[in-house]
């Protein structure tokens, strides 16, 4: 186990650093440093960087259609009534059976809901977020219910029934891995690791392996399989995506859904709500521990890492 | 999921069965019906149960060294310097160093020490039974820690330094897993799970998968893949076993340790501490669960699961 920025690993590098040996398709020119220089200045960032839509999946949708009547695949869809309402999200039904709109909040919780407070702009960031991570994702080969951004804090996606496991891929000792293994938080994994819990407020979203989600028939040794092949999939292509904005992924959440015809798809959300962002140079935190450990500046480090 | 007792898992059955279509290699004729009519007399059960060694494998050693004197090999076993002290065991050096010697006590503790008390003669069952189901094992072809039993509550076994994982088999939904998962005690499995614990007191022994142990380096993949297919495996021998005694195996825990030249082997003890075991018929307890829940008869279960 190596400590980040020891310069062994190739963690340690400058923001804005291209991926250069990485194996997936990232679009280094999107990254260069020129594009870096401009964003330094801080104008127009959220535009410019790594969310700047470089593979233009969202712009040509955007600002084109009516706020009040929205039009998927040329046909109108209707915002029906509420399905669901979580701790960071509303989804609510529309007039395509297959197809739910999802609503973010501003709203955060933490330590299963026995903390609460708000983030002003945090929905607007996740939902931005989130679809520019997914639609990266689909590009990689990984299916996700990402459909298409309606507004800032609106998006219609797949309707998919939730696989209850709890995906969490880690790449940096942290959170509850070093509370519960007595390791001491950044402490650099030479392999990820993946772990499953069973998604159940009641029991507290107890950690569980295979064999018992197998016991307990939460999902297919198929689909649990397919699972742990996306999952790590995704961590690279997710860890080679925040390396080029000058951002370690420790690690993250990830929610899987079964589509009608039982295809698994990628689900929920990717955003710093649901993973730790720690800046390469500094650590800084660039997450929800922000808003865990009381380290204020919450607004600004969710808005600093959408710039990046 | 089923219940025990339904008549459709093969469970249901009367104490004296045999082993009808078991895979495993169970001696039959050991556990014959006529041998069952003895044992309900209730004289000599101890020695004409499953207990009796059928396979001659502890007799042959008992009774005929002299108590001081302890040989193995022909050459003469000192009991040297005291080298660990458990809940329910000490462990001496002897004069060969690849050889400890196991004292059994009558202290049992539960809850992660919380509970503590004495089971009387708790100790010198669970030496025996321990030592007879390891020789049991042997004989299926998986590699144990046993030597050689010298006395009621002292046996001689090969020193191990043992891999920080609890195994843990669960046939049956019973303790922690119903607890943490909501699950009734007593729904039965369609297929056993395995799962890890580490081995730390400090931490409080947490549960933790495959991924966790080799980012914790406890053990080498092989390591790991040799520990779950022994389990796999002692599980089919036990369940097997311990059907032929009209009991039924719920759960049980494993360790195992790696011999000087890293082979791993089956170590501590197999025995009502370590092992949840139901009468098949009535569905009571003959384990340490007695202890744990004040059920009462502690004493009583444990010399009861012996005789049989």
């Amino acid at each position: 186990v190596q400590r980040p920025g020891s310069g062994e690993d190739g963690i340690r590098h400058t923001a804005c650093q291209t991926v250069g040996g990485s194996k997936t398709n990232i679009n280094k020119a999107a990254f260069s440093r020129s594009h870096c220089d401009t964003i330094r200045n801080r104008k127009n960032a959220l535009k410019k960087y790594c969310f700047s839509d470089p593979f233009g999946l969202i712009s040509q949708y955007k600002n084109i259609l009516p706020k009040k009547s929205i039009y998927h695949g040329g046909i109108a869809m209707q915002k029906l009534e509420k399905l669901y309402e979580g701790k960071a999200k509303q989804v609510f039904a529309t007039n395509d059976p297959e197809i739910v709109m999802v609503h973010y909040k501003d709203d955060a919780t933490a330590f299963n809901g026995l903390k609460k407070g708000t983030i002003a702009g945090k929905g607007v960031i996740n939902n931005q977020m989130s679809n520019r991570l997914m639609a990266y994702l689909e590009k990689q080969g990984i299916p996700t219910h990402f459909v298409k951004e309606l507004s800032e804090r609106e998006t219609l996606v797949k309707k998919v029934s939730i696989v209850p496991l709890e995906v969490i891929v880690r790449n940096i000792a942290a959170g509850s891995f070093s509370k519960h293994y007595g390791v001491e938080e950044g402490v650099v994994f030479e392999q990820p690791t993946i772990e499953f819990s069973y998604k159940n407020d009641e029991l507290g979203d107890p950690l569980l392996n295979t064999y018992h989600a197998l016991a307990l028939k939460l999902a297919t040794p198929e689909e649990i399989k397919t699972i742990e092949d996306y999952s790590f999939r995704i961590n690279d292509a997710l860890k080679a995506f925040w390396l080029t904005c000058g951002v370690t992924l420790v690690d993250f959440k990830l929610e899987f859904g079964r589509l009608s015809d039982g295809t698994i798809v990628l689900a929920d959300e990717i955003s710093p709500d649901t993973s730790r962002l720690w800046d390469s140079k500094t650590h800084e935190k660039l997450d929800k521990d922000r808003f865990r450990r009381d380290l204020g500046g919450v607004e600004g480090a969710y808005a600093e890492v959408m710039q990046r």
